[in-house]
């Protein structure tokens, strides 16, 4: 028979996708200046010369060698370049035998969900998170239960403690966050990582921290980034480069099972088995030696920043109500009326492309996509005005 | 809890891979040209110039298109060029909108086990098969059922009338064969379609025919190879360009529904739902435009035919039974004791490489994976001479 739920999550429309599908529609009709498209988390600036550089370089080499298979794992001299890079800008202690090298973050996240939760059992996220989490967790056949945030977006810590149960096997962050652009703050983290260990000597089984972190590296004014590996030692760290480096369509990142994790070395074997079951057989290989030569290189993020501060400054002036983001490249704003959908919709009337937030398991916000130019940015200015006008926000 | 099933799978020894290791060993103890390493199917001709030639077009371009996201299913142009050129090769007539470009020929066929196959359900595959069907369809719940070959490695078509049941969903061939190199006969494709047709009338729902071809263009002697997609409307294809276009490290191809399919777009919804579950976002996006600039090129698949002949002339002029292969880079050859491995173990002592039948489905072969030089083909002669000796077989 076929699946019914795989058929209803293959027909079942992506609001961001379409959204997107409308922008270009619109574009084409009145002109691509006239729109002001916030839909989409694709990366506005180029990888950094240094991956074409290294393409180029690859292409020199023995043919067979460069695009043959890999070990499932991937490169040893990858997973070791990359272990080297994560300690010493981390202070970690991640190794290349604990590691495995996936198809992109969303990649590692379905394989950690077939590998740690089992039929019936709950994988806990913090709203607003990216919408697949779902399709993750419930395609394993597990069950997703989200934990709401508090005013400033972090984690409500009490909630998660009641949402907290027997059945808990996974917990999902993500920081800098997407849709928020929040970091998770090392107070956050220290109170959750307690709060995981007295789940886990209560319930008697290890509780999984699942760190999902593609926007690692987009963090601004130079603001610290706590990493969760130091602060509770069941941790799997969850990466992609399709930020950093510009790299979204290559599909290339990796999984690493903490080093101080007591029965690392058993998750990482269901790792590699949950993989297999889902046909991955080894990450794209020249992409896989790209990365290695690239290793701790990141695009020219200090672009993303002045988006972050003119779209932030502007919307704040005009009387919007957002959630300072440190990181990522997004900004969740308050919508004025509470139906996130009725006032995106309203936006399109400016031709104002604004995701409403909730595909992201909260009400009442819309993402803001700022990987645009920052021209855009500045243009779109009137539209904004315009918006808030219609709903009579004070200017600041 | 972790799942046991995945963890066992994440450490069972691969054969093919421990073999090979042993060979590299080998190779470091004795030297390079002391060894014989018939162990894996990697192709040993290189990519053909348009690969690297689209590469460097493609670096031209801007970057943040090459290297952006692709829609899901991927590129459009990409799948209309594929379509276009399959359906004038093979006179089929397969369509854009019902093909979804993957990461490699195990991940489509990961996929179409859990979007066709659910759990307790049943799936058919004839011996001898690629050992990783098991895992495609035990990790989505369903029953591998194995159904033997004929002594011509052909389907026994009696003992798959026998094996159908309420129960089968999905029924997988691989023509040319992994690991036989033996191609369908268009005599075997059409009663195995009579019995299929007959099954869906009997048991009142269909029956999905996954037609596993990444060596499709791989057939010698300019034999017709007939196009499964021709005799059967429930066909789904499953291709990769590992070996046609020697990328087998770059994981790309397609799954392509057959546009005669009735349900066809129920089955490619659930295709999509099921790749989502498993964190597919896209196939890689730079080598999504390389086969756009590719379709239809192949490496230079002469130098595989002269290995055929060497090595098939070869070992039956000593005196070993091998079933001729007539595509693929694989010869498979009766061993002249009943215990494969045995055999294998002493072929160890004349430095050959040879991978016992058993993980493929049956007993008494060794597969030979011939992409290898013609020249380590040519020295492995009197290693295998002497291996017949202790078999007192008769030369011929």
């Amino acid at each position: 028979m076929l699946s019914e739920y795989h058929i209803g999550l293959g027909r079942k429309k992506n609001c961001m996708r379409e959204l997107a599908a409308f922008a270009g529609a619109r574009k084409a009709q009145i002109g691509a200046d006239k729109v002001f498209d916030f839909s989409l988390g694709n990366p506005s600036i180029p990888a950094p010369p240094c991956v074409n550089d290294a393409i180029r370089e690859l292409l020199e080499l023995d043919s067979i060698e460069v695009h043959g298979y890999t070990t499932a794992a991937g490169l040893p001299s990858l997973r070791k370049a990359i272990a080297d890079d994560f300690n010493a800008r981390y202070g970690g202690d991640i190794r290349p035998e604990r590691m495995y090298v996936i198809c992109g973050a969303a990649a590692g996240l379905a394989i950690c969900a077939k590998a740690l939760v089992q039929p019936g059992e709950e994988a806990i996220a913090f709203a607003p998170f990216f919408t697949e989490y779902r399709v993750f967790v419930e395609g394993a056949g597990g069950v997703l239960v989200s934990v709401p945030p508090t005013a400033e977006l972090q984690p409500d810590l009490e909630a998660f403690e009641r949402a907290l149960s027997e059945k808990t096997q996974m917990v999902i962050i993500n920081t800098p966050n997407n849709p928020s652009g929040v970091v998770l703050t090392a107070e956050t983290l220290t109170r959750l990582s307690d709060l995981l260990r007295a789940a886990e000597a209560r319930y008697g089984h290890p509780i999984y921290l699942v760190s999902d972190e593609p926007y690692r590296e987009l963090v601004y004014d130079g603001k610290p980034i706590p990493h969760p590996v130091n602060f509770y030692d069941d941790t799997i760290i969850d990466y992609s480069y399709s930020k950093s480096l510009s790299l979204p369509g290559e599909r290339i990142g990796y999984l690493a099972v903490s080093s101080r994790m007591a029965n690392g070395d058993e998750v990482y074997a269901a790792i590699a088995g949950a993989a297999r079951t889902c046909g991955y057989v080894n990450a794209p290989s020249l992409m896989q030696r790209v990365v290695e030569k690239c290793v701790g290189q990141t695009s020219d993020i200090a672009e993303y920043k002045i988006n972050r501060d003119l779209l932030f400054n502007g919307l704040t002036e005009l009387g919007f109500d957002c959630v300072f983001p440190d990181g990522a490249f997004y900004i969740f704003m308050k919508t004025p009326e509470p139906d996130a959908v009725a006032f995106s919709e309203r936006a399109k009337k400016y031709e104002l492309i604004l995701v409403p937030s909730n595909d992201f398991g909260v009400e009442g916000y819309v993402r803001l996509a700022y990987c645009v130019s920052a021209d855009t940015i500045r243009r779109s200015m009137p539209a904004f005005a315009q918006l808030a006008a219609e709903y009579g926000l004070q200017k600041k």
